[in-house]
């Protein structure tokens, strides 16, 4: 497995706030760095803007390729000119999440006090709204007063919740897909497998592994897999491999491999290349500690008193991370509060990956939408 | 966590069987032990034994404190005097799996070559088919030519149902609780993270750890953690923890913990100080391997054609580790062979590990199937 650190040196465009960040915890970050991607032109109303919010793993590059994978960008069969999100109507917005590491402000970036080492484990923790409150600077910067639209799959369904919920007047509409209002006992048991993978690997060093030039890429390898299960289901899973061994050699050793093993080992070793330990435990912890419910008085319906904003929820029937009990009962807090709310469960076999893969019917969904949403706010 | 390596000293109650076994691998094992506990007395007649296998982690030790840990046998609960099992009717045994490290030939006992020396990863692939040929040379030893019953959840239901397609002359009635005839995608994926995490546990020290004085402790608890929350239902792991914080200091540092991990830190670290991880990686492959329509040309029904022996198939409604479908299955091959046999689905929100619980339903089915075959078998 490859041991070198990963490209610290990628430029990624970026916008650096002097006035800094206060955060959910009561630290204060002394300067913020958003790093971000936008495709489209604003108009001059400045009212066609659509925010997308990226997953745990993503990042800015949602529709053009990742410059340090080499892939296309992660919503490129959603997101371009002529596509459901499209870029000839609309202006597309997407900033890495605070904590991440693709540029935005999180573990990887210099220590404000000890701006010759990364922050590390030192970085703060951070929540789902310190998350949105840093697109809400940028956003700002831009000039944009109201988003058209904010859009999300999973960690971005929570950002697209969050963002319905502090800011109900800034968002035209909001479009949490796969997304989930708490993080469930099971959720974080399977994010605690990651990040006790992560902290038992040795060249984790306490996460002070830049020091020692090394990544602690076999826990981090360990932690994907066990996450990678949970995105698909056991029938995409059984499709794909079945079980069907990669050598026909019958029972000669123990070396003899099951196909989705060498597959899991192959989705974990490219991920440990592009993705920082730190920020995997800074960004999990954040969902984990997302409780939608419990920040209002324990009814989620409270998150959505008076809102005008517009909902799409879309849930996928086979997705077990983020069940459509999930979405059914962001719906019905909706409706609790008379907000104007669609919900769509898409059937699909793969599980909660299916947010990111061709699904005719819920890209056909979302652009219907959409198109609505746009005549009602006046863009067409 | 204790590093010391876990009592290698504890003797086991056991028999030497100096003709080895011939494995499905094609290894002859010279020497073959299987350790072992029974429970009541053998009748005259030699036709009152029942049989119970084991589960991946499980042990011998069913009905009487594990010497190890100081615990109450595994299942306590059902096997004993007046209890769903009865000792005082039937003659109860119990081996350690082979493989395993309870005093059964497994990676923990010398190596036939090189006996100062534990087999350690050296130590042949082993099936489930060959877990049971080494209990029926077992029963064979007791002079039992014909069980009364075989019983087993989870890996024992799958040794359950080899012992009924492999010697169906010698089994009057099967009972696999909990069960599957073959290792879903999924599951195997989740075994795959055990096992990568035991790999890169520097410990581990390519299988021997022995030679430097340590266990790879780390590795083994992420494993044991992985496979605990296949164990439980969601449902189960929310009652129990729900998304209460251990400690209600806020959000003051990343070192917050709800109480789910440390409830998994726990369970992880207790595990590793009883079993091999030797142990652990051979015996989820044998699971892993697990397939019994593959092995009867991919017709399950094949594997049970011409059976006189009588079944009861229990599920958990909440199982989704071998969910119902799976003994639904089996039931459905079995009766295409007009087979004997009942199928109870017990509803239960306490997922895999339900078979071990205290479910007055399950037990009573199982009391009063085994009543039912007793008299037909002329026992009462």
């Amino acid at each position: 497995m490859d041991q070198s650190p990963p490209h610290p040196e990628t430029q990624h465009q970026s916008v650096t706030f002097a006035e800094g960040l206060t955060l959910d915890c009561g630290r204060h970050l002394a300067s913020l760095t958003v790093a971000y991607r936008t495709y489209g032109t604003l108009n001059a109303a400045r009212n066609n803007a659509i925010l997308i919010c990226h997953a745990l793993t993503g990042d800015q590059y949602v529709a053009e390729p990742n410059p340090e994978t080499g892939k296309p960008g992660w919503w490129d069969n959603l997101v371009g000119p002529g596509k459901p999100v499209d870029t000839e109507n609309f202006f597309v917005i997407c900033t890495n999440v605070l904590g991440g590491c693709m540029g935005t402000t999180g573990p990887r970036s210099p220590h404000e006090d000890h701006p010759e080492r990364p922050w590390g484990t030192d970085f703060p923790p951070v929540t789902i709204n310190d998350m949105v409150r840093a697109q809400k600077l940028f956003i700002g910067h831009l000039g944009i007063e109201k988003l058209f639209a904010v859009i999300g799959g999973s960690m971005g369904g929570m950002q697209t919740l969050a963002w319905a919920a502090l800011y109900p007047q800034h968002v035209f509409a909001a479009i949490p897909v796969a997304a989930a209002y708490y993080h469930s006992a099971q959720n974080i048991a399977f994010h605690e497998i990651g990040r006790q993978a992560i902290a038992a690997d040795p060249d984790f060093h306490g996460g002070q592994y830049w020091e020692h030039g090394v990544i602690p890429a076999r826990g981090l390898a360990v932690a994907r897999m066990t996450a990678h299960i949970t995105y698909v289901s056991e029938e995409a899973l059984s499709r794909k491999f079945g079980r069907k061994l990669q050598e026909a050699e019958g029972l000669s050793s123990l070396g003899e491999r099951f196909e989705v093993e060498s597959y899991l080992q192959y989705q974990g070793s490219s991920f440990v290349r592009r993705f920082d330990a730190n920020s995997y435990l800074t960004i999990t912890r954040a969902m984990d500690l997302f409780d939608l419910a419990a920040e209002h008085g324990g009814l989620l319906a409270n998150a959505f008193k008076g809102t005008k904003t517009r909902f799409l929820l879309v849930s996928f029937s086979s997705d077990w991370l983020f069940p459509t009990a999930q979405s059914r009962a962001i719906a019905r807090a909706l409706n609790h509060v008379a907000a104007n709310v669609s919900f769509v469960e898409i059937k699909s076999d793969k599980g909660h990956d299916a947010f990111l893969l061709d699904e005719p019917d819920f890209h056909r969904t979302l652009r219907g939408f959409l198109s609505g949403c746009a005549e009602h706010a006046g863009l067409k």
